[in-house]
């Protein structure tokens, strides 16, 4: 999509927003950081716009974004206001991402970053090239004239920095650093906000990292790491705790897919699966009922633990 | 020190390149990616201004900057051609930080963006409000009108991203972002640099950090983290994999002060302290014979290693 393409998505957004009043605004299930920053600057700018927002989401709020402004006023679905004339919805590809089934029938504004977005909605924009929804945010604010506030910004930041991994993703170009300078420059404070994010881990997270890390096995440029219930509860560690292991497994030199699983319940596990480059482990998940992104993707198989990881293994194994 | 010194340093730093041909270009012991980074793109520099450098470390390079351009030219001080004319020394605050005695008697251009610098040069430029010496270097390329390459671009990106910890720490501001988006619009491939040195970490680096998580105490706010001797052999592990372990121990929610101690020689161990906020760890370090900044700082402290956590401890506990 070109930037006129682009141009008359935002006044498509624009003027469906003004025709509205009450405006719910939510995003995917298991929020992530993009999620919660861009959510949160958008009911900012839209209450800028004279709109009334309600700002919800189907999941909890991970205790790692709970401190950004205005999170303690996200509703959860129970006590949504069903009274809603439309709905801006960040980053889902269907309705049920969002986990509001009472959304369907409703006017949908659709913004989405991901290359695999769908145009679900009443209105789509969708632009893969920006680093994190919370760019677009961005570029709606200055296209409604909006002022950004360091609220806002904050929020946004949030979204850039974890959404690029700290600046360290393929996607990361002169743009995610132009944007990020703004950002700054109107008020966010990458310092305060990366310590926030990365140095106010749980307890329980690093000495579950620890657990996870001591069943690393290799083998022929493919890792595995895996917990069971047992450590979970180990240390009282909560399912967020889980995230980011998989990334010390692909992060090896030399690995070039790398597989995290977690006893879920029934004896089936979760599994988290990485890839560097051109491997593409979004194929290996969808066999199993999962999805993701070529080089990040999820699924659940069934255990035991040893089974699980062989008929992974054999799964990946031909891919590279 | 206001703009205009700062311009009037850079143009000393130029007039007097400019008067000598054969120029060493070195850095600090123990060097890091801004190091090294910033001695490569000064030595490309200089090539630019037709001068002759000798780009020199007295340290081996971390295997994680080897592949940076130019690195495998990099010389030893044993490699070292005695006829130089002048020495370019960044982020050192004396010689004898850069390992090499012969500069002595040498006319020398100390370039720092430490608090701690010192003018112990002939000339000195020192500007505490840059986030990385390589951004410095960035400036001189700039005044000397000088193109930069994706090159030097690769180089200086590659300090900026260390040295700030992939843009976490307190110093990133509004001009980090400029620059960084400058370095990428000049060829710099945040993505590609980040994979090289997030992201190819040696295996025993990674079994090195299970292990020592799993000794991880916590005690009012301070965390202590350890290996011995046999802890590294049993991964096979090198001093650099080391490296960043203490991070895991000041990252976790509530902690104001970690250490991490690691075995070293004669029942002695080598310590990092890092704090958070005010906390000044320095002074502890100080005590002990070593030194640092007021978040990070480091000393050796004989062992066992119980009476050592535990001396530590007590220096550490009345400081909050």
């Amino acid at each position: 999509m070109n930037q006129q393409e682009q141009a008359s998505s935002i006044d498509e957004v624009l003027s469906s927003i003004r025709s509205h009043q009450r405006i719910l605004v939510t995003s995917h299930l298991r929020p992530d950081g993009d999620a919660v920053g861009s959510i949160l600057a958008m009911g900012m700018l839209l209450r800028a716009m004279g709109k009334s927002p309600e700002v919800v989401l189907a999941d909890p709020i991970p205790v790692l974004y709970r401190g950004l402004p205005g999170a303690n006023s996200i509703k959860s679905v129970a006590d949504l206001d069903s009274h809603v004339d439309a709905a801006v919805v960040l980053e889902c590809d269907s309705i049920g991402r969002t986990g509001i089934q009472a959304l369907a029938g409703h006017p949908i504004i659709n913004i989405d970053h991901h290359a695999s977005a769908k145009r679900f909605a009443d209105v789509n924009w969708i632009d893969p090239s920006a680093s994190a929804v919370a760019e677009m945010v961005y570029r709606l604010a200055i296209a409604a004239g909006v002022e950004v506030t360091p609220e806002m910004a904050t929020c946004l930041y949030t979204g850039v920095l974890t959404d690029t991994g700290s600046f360290a993703y393929e996607a990361v170009n002169a743009h995610t650093f132009d944007l990020a300078g703004k950002l700054t420059s109107k008020g966010a404070l990458p310092g305060r906000i990366a310590e926030r994010i990365y140095f106010s881990n749980p307890e329980s997270k690093i000495r579950l990292l620890g657990i996870a890390l001591a069943t690393l096995k290799i083998d022929s440029g493919i890792a595995a790491v895996f917990l069971t219930h047992r450590d979970m509860e180990s240390v009282g560690a909560t399912d967020a705790d889980c995230e980011g292991i998989v990334n010390y497994a692909i992060g090896i030199d030399g690995v070039r897919v790398a597989m995290f699983l977690r006893e879920i319940e029934n004896g089936r596990y979760r599994v988290s699966l990485r890839s560097k480059g051109d491997v593409d482990v979004a194929a290996v998940a969808e066999r199993f009922g999962g999805g993701g992104h070529k080089n990040a993707s999820g699924c659940t198989i069934a255990g035991p633990l040893d089974s699980a990881v062989k008929t992974l293994m054999e799964q990946v194994r031909p891919l590279f």
